[in-house]
């Protein structure tokens, strides 16, 4: 790190703090939830306009850590580092980056393992059900705090898609411009069906205790890594994980006759399922699998040509060939909705192997799409 | 069912026992076995010449019982019913009709469930791991015990089809006809993955105390749904979800923000994951996944060339059209194999939208191809 002379560097997590009592913010669900903390990061300055903030918006386990390490001994840098820098895609010598946990989740921001200021206890499943409209609306308190008006542009991918286009569709005049990526303006009922799967792990979990397991003193971790690892199948395309792993085995050659871990992509799901339950909360994993699974711009609107009615965003729209889970069809119905409108719409099929997962990975062809696009919506 | 006039009708299911002491069977382990049960049920005629006989095997949660009812009350037939009986596909007026049971299952035939005779408790994890080629090894001696020398037809699906192509290139000279479908060579990583996640769910349920539950008294029924509901999804196309589910809700108009049953896709999941558990075990789960997934014929031969050198068998492959997770191209594979020994071959496939589980549910191409290669063979 010390050598990237790209990068932004030490950076540090912030917090705001909105809705105390008795002005907490009303939800979809009709609950209302306050006070609400929202964890966020923020790179680059703000120009006296006001005009070239970039809001980016992340996935399912994302945080607002996208960029930057936390000290110089951190390890491991932001999520989309090589995307936030000096002369990287979000320039921060041109725009004022944020980004903005959601809530409901469990980096910061007031989610489930909060603690219930009237209980004193966290909140559990006692915890109201919220939606991406309720995590963009406490968003742009967020926003207002900052002072911006407009943002010059909304981004994310997969879920932070979805946060996209809820702050496009929903704040018309905040949004100049918005890149959804990866995502869809409703889930299909096979990602509906993995998701109740990756519940059910967790509800199977002994140590679950029906959401309580926080006053137990214990975690349902292996209900949570069976949850990912199924997850993180359908985040990589059956030809990366063919490249990948094969076959292969694990440091053998021969079967061994028995259930230890034997092929090399069972090794990488354990792992992967093992740095899960590390850093993130089981019933975190229920509320924002449910909120993806409700997100759905027809049901709001009859029609997704309804939806598109009065945005007032340019739009790039971009997905990834061998995405199975947020298809390029899916990605297509949100272009075709922009067109029929007369909205500003280009988009990319971007062909990578990588699956769902290929937009949080380098990709020239991403990155330069990237950066043409904010330059032209700067200008 | 009485009213049924091509139904196999009544039957009854049938036990063979063999290998006993001193006389095991040898595994592919490098363990024996013994004494082993199969059990299987038949239903025709063997003709005179002994060569009318047709061998079905099935998949991972099916059983010996393939057709007919088990009295005039019992609400439900076979697993292929409508492909086994007078003037249907398997022509019970022609041929003789086996289904044989695999070892290592909880269907009557040897597996973890059953009683050691040396300690007089279940095997449980002490039960050897087996292969589809242990599976076929122990069908040969319920074929020479059944009096056949030479099979008319092997034929099955999905873990089926791996024990039909075991059987025709590892018993040439006892396989005159074969029929895989939706089946392959070797499992892909995917698929794999997904089984690994199934186990691995087993494992994370607290009753299954490392295997040994039947001596508890319990059940791991939630881990063992779990992996079922996963499953369930691989044997479904997107397609089929959608037409069937779409993001249909069950028994309400709109969202109930809370963890209950929402979609009609988690309510038929549920269903699959209880139904489930009340007829396998869990344990058979781990051993049949394993048994798939160390089915390789590129690795016992080098070259899937190799593998059918000297197959003896015409062929009919059918693979469908939505299968995603035993592919047409993994189908086709074998095909390619087949042609360049110059073995007679011929393959179809079958535009379905029902996914893998196609070859379960009546489709008239389907029935119609297997008349007639079957016919074809016959004469």
């Amino acid at each position: 790190m010390p050598d990237d002379p790209y990068s932004v560097c030490i950076v540090e997590t912030q917090y705001f703090t909105f809705a105390e009592s008795p002005n907490e913010m009303p939800l979809e669900s009709g609950e209302k939830l306050g006070p609400i903390t929202l964890a966020y990061e923020t790179y680059g300055t703000l120009n006296n306009q006001k005009n070239n903030a970039i809001l980016i918006l992340h996935a399912l386990s994302g945080d607002a850590h996208v960029a930057g390490r936390y000290s110089a001994e951190d390890p491991k840098p932001g999520w989309w580092d090589f995307m936030v820098g000096a002369g990287r895609p979000f320039d921060t010598d041109k725009y004022f980056i944020i980004c903005s946990n959601v809530i409901g989740g469990c980096k910061g921001s007031t989610g489930p393992a909060s603690i219930n200021p009237k209980t004193k206890k966290p909140y559990n499943l006692s915890f109201p059900v919220i939606t991406i409209g309720d995590m963009v609306r406490a968003q742009t308190h967020l926003i207002d705090h900052l002072g911006i008006d407009r943002l010059m542009c909304v981004v994310g991918g997969s879920m932070g898609g979805m946060q996209t286009l809820e702050w496009a569709v929903e704040y018309p005049d905040r949004v100049a411009a918005a890149i959804p990526m990866a995502t869809t303006c409703r889930l299909g009922v096979q990602g509906i069906a993995f998701d109740e799967v990756a519940r059910q792990a967790i509800y199977a979990d002994a140590n679950w205790k029906k959401g309580d397991y926080l006053n137990h003193g214990v975690v349902p971790a292996q209900g949570l890594a069976v949850a990912r690892m199924l997850a993180h199948i359908t985040y990589l395309s059956e030809a990366a994980m063919h490249q990948k792993f094969g076959r292969q085995l694990r440091e053998k050659e021969h079967y061994g006759y028995d259930f230890s871990t034997e092929f090399e992509v069972e090794s990488y799901l354990h792992h992967q399922g093992e740095s899960f339950i590390r850093r993130f909360d089981a019933n975190t994993y229920l509320y924002i699998t449910k909120a993806i699974n409700y997100f759905d711009l027809y049901r709001d609107y009859g029609t997704l040509e309804k939806a598109f009615r009065n945005v007032n965003s340019k739009f790039m729209v971009v997905s990834f060939a061998s995405d199975w889970l947020y298809t390029t069809a899916q990605n297509k119905e949100i272009v075709k909705a922009l067109k029929i409108n007369r909205k500003p719409v280009t988009f990319c099929e971007i062909p990578s192997q990588a699956g769902h997962d290929a937009f949080l990975l380098p990709n020239p062809d991403m990155e330069k799409m990237i950066a043409d696009f904010l330059a032209h919506v700067y200008d």
